[in-house]
């Protein structure tokens, strides 16, 4: 087995069934443009971010680019941005205080990991390149409001179809130039992506094109009820007591279900409303696992956790927060 | 399916199945000792070749380290090196006119690509460290003479059974830190490696370590009897001119076949011997591709040409070698 799938096209290591699921996805849908888009397959959309700000910089600049996010930000950005100390690029940190001049990279998380938010640019300047990770625009989370037609999209199959561990994600980019440099990266990074991965990954996402025009047996309304009940229950547990918040979010019409719908995001960016001063130390006093938000550029009263977990590990999860709000407003109750 | 594979160990994402067809495999093939060092996968043995490169050097010193290899090295080890521009190290080109001070690095590729040559360190300083590519020390390719034994030992599916569509790459490492930063690596880099790949792999290298019991159905004496036959092949075309040469190789004794054999390197190494200044030119000429010299480090009377193409590509790669040494002896007799 080769390393070339197909040397005619921008990407030489993509499969050409996995490209044509891709489309055939995005067009199910309805999340994302791709007629007369390039596709970049890569190894998990990580290799894809190194990519892109490979591909959006040039050596021989005076400064390392810029590298920006709004606050709360996809904890791993920085390091990611970071490790290798590269003269190309840095990380300048939260996007709406961001007061450097000289060009820039903005990232622009949609919907938000880790709250969840719809959100969009924040700094708006000319001298800007964009990178829209979409990983979790997809309708079991979010609903599906227009087409994305930005200049780079990051998808990932991790989180559209819950496969981390194939690593296979892919950029959708207007720019040929940028897609051949993207390329570039893969190829000197990694000489490609995993094969065996692209080959299941498009069979997967046939399959899920396909059930899409299925009642009943619609991967993302089946995904999306899940996650409903799943929020549902939570913020019923919330709703107990006045010691934690939740994001509030919109409803809106979602043109892949047809119906108006609220937000169930990946992930839950739990705020404490009392005096605890680091939520994260605080559960884990009561073993619930979640990244302090200090690592999203926000603060410590604000912890991410997972809505993702098995069924067991949720409910789990949902006994634990509940133990604790018995347990405080009991101590409240009783004047301790 | 998730990201992880098994926490416990130094390479989280690491298969265990394949982890232990990897030791299995070493161990039959007497190529190199993998009791007490660890096994760190990656992508492909390129993006263990960048893990080992962010382990073996730490952010803040006065000067990116130096990288070498001796002449003629690895043709993308340059720019796989320099690509992201990083101040942790940087490419310094051949080993054996490396004279600068302070911390370095040395690629020792071994058996060599382009060469086939077999070879050790060159700089031999204290404040070096060293990365042993071994993609092509397996039978097939060259008599195993010993069980290597370094600090970093990058090998590759690719490589050593033909599947480098699948981007699988493992290195053995002695000191458990480095290991850790490589994974650390790997982490942050594409979160892990495709596990479809890391499985299908596994299969494959237990049935090739099970062949190595058998007569007639042994994996590496097969490879082995095809390179031999393709080299013969080769030297005859070769050798009917004076044209072209080839290096020479020793005969030894190979411990995995128990008999004494030579080289059959994946490359030859053709250099011309008459006033052709750039052989990599003159050759496409006729139709051959190859890889000039100069992108070795070495001069552009050398190419590396492919040995493992299939049936069809060697015979007419056979082919036309012969008709240029055809048409440039009969233009010699004719005085032109």
């Amino acid at each position: 087995m080769s390393y070339l799938t197909d040397v005619g096209t921008v990407c030489w290591f993509l499969e050409k069934e996995l490209e044509e699921a891709i489309r055939q996805l995005h067009s199910t849908v309805g999340n994302a443009v791709t007629d007369d888009r390039h596709i970049v397959v890569g190894t998990g959309s990580t290799q894809l971010y190194h990519a892109a700000l490979y591909a959006l910089t040039s050596p021989g600049g005076p400064e390392p680019v810029n590298v920006v996010s709004a606050v709360p930000y996809y904890s791993s950005y920085p390091e990611e941005t970071n490790f290798l100390c590269s003269a190309l690029y840095k990380w300048a940190g939260d996007a709406y205080t961001f007061d450097k001049e000289g060009p820039y990279i903005e990232l622009v998380t949609m919907p938000n990991n880790p709250d969840g938010q719809v959100r969009g640019p924040v700094v708006n300047r000319n001298d800007g390149k964009l990178i829209h990770d979409l990983a979790y625009y997809w309708p079991q989370y979010t609903p599906i409001t227009a087409q994305a037609d930005y200049d780079i999209m990051l998808f990932t199959f991790s989180k559209s179809m819950g496969h981390a561990g194939s690593r296979i994600g892919w950029a959708v980019v207007k720019d040929k130039n940028v897609a051949i440099k993207m390329t570039k990266y893969i190829e000197l990074n990694s000489i490609g992506v995993s094969r065996e991965s692209q080959h299941r990954a498009a069979k997967i996402l046939g399959a899920v094109s396909d059930s899409s025009q299925c009642i009943g047996a619609n991967f993302f309304q089946y995904g999306k009820s899940l996650m409903a009940e799943r929020w549902t229950k939570f913020r019923e547990v919330i709703n107990r007591s006045r010691l934690f918040s939740l994001p509030k979010y919109m409803e809106e019409y979602c043109q892949f279900s047809g119906e108006d719908s609220e937000p169930h995001p990946a992930f839950a960016w739990l705020k404490c409303n009392n005096d605890i001063e680091d939520l994260e130390i605080f559960l884990r006093r009561y073993k619930i696992m979640g990244r302090g938000g200090s690592l999203f550029g926000s603060d410590p009263k604000h912890v991410r956790v997972s809505m993702l977990g098995d069924e067991e590990t949720f409910n789990l999860f949902l006994e634990r927060v509940s133990s604790i709000q018995d347990t405080i407003s009991n101590s409240n109750g009783n004047g301790i």
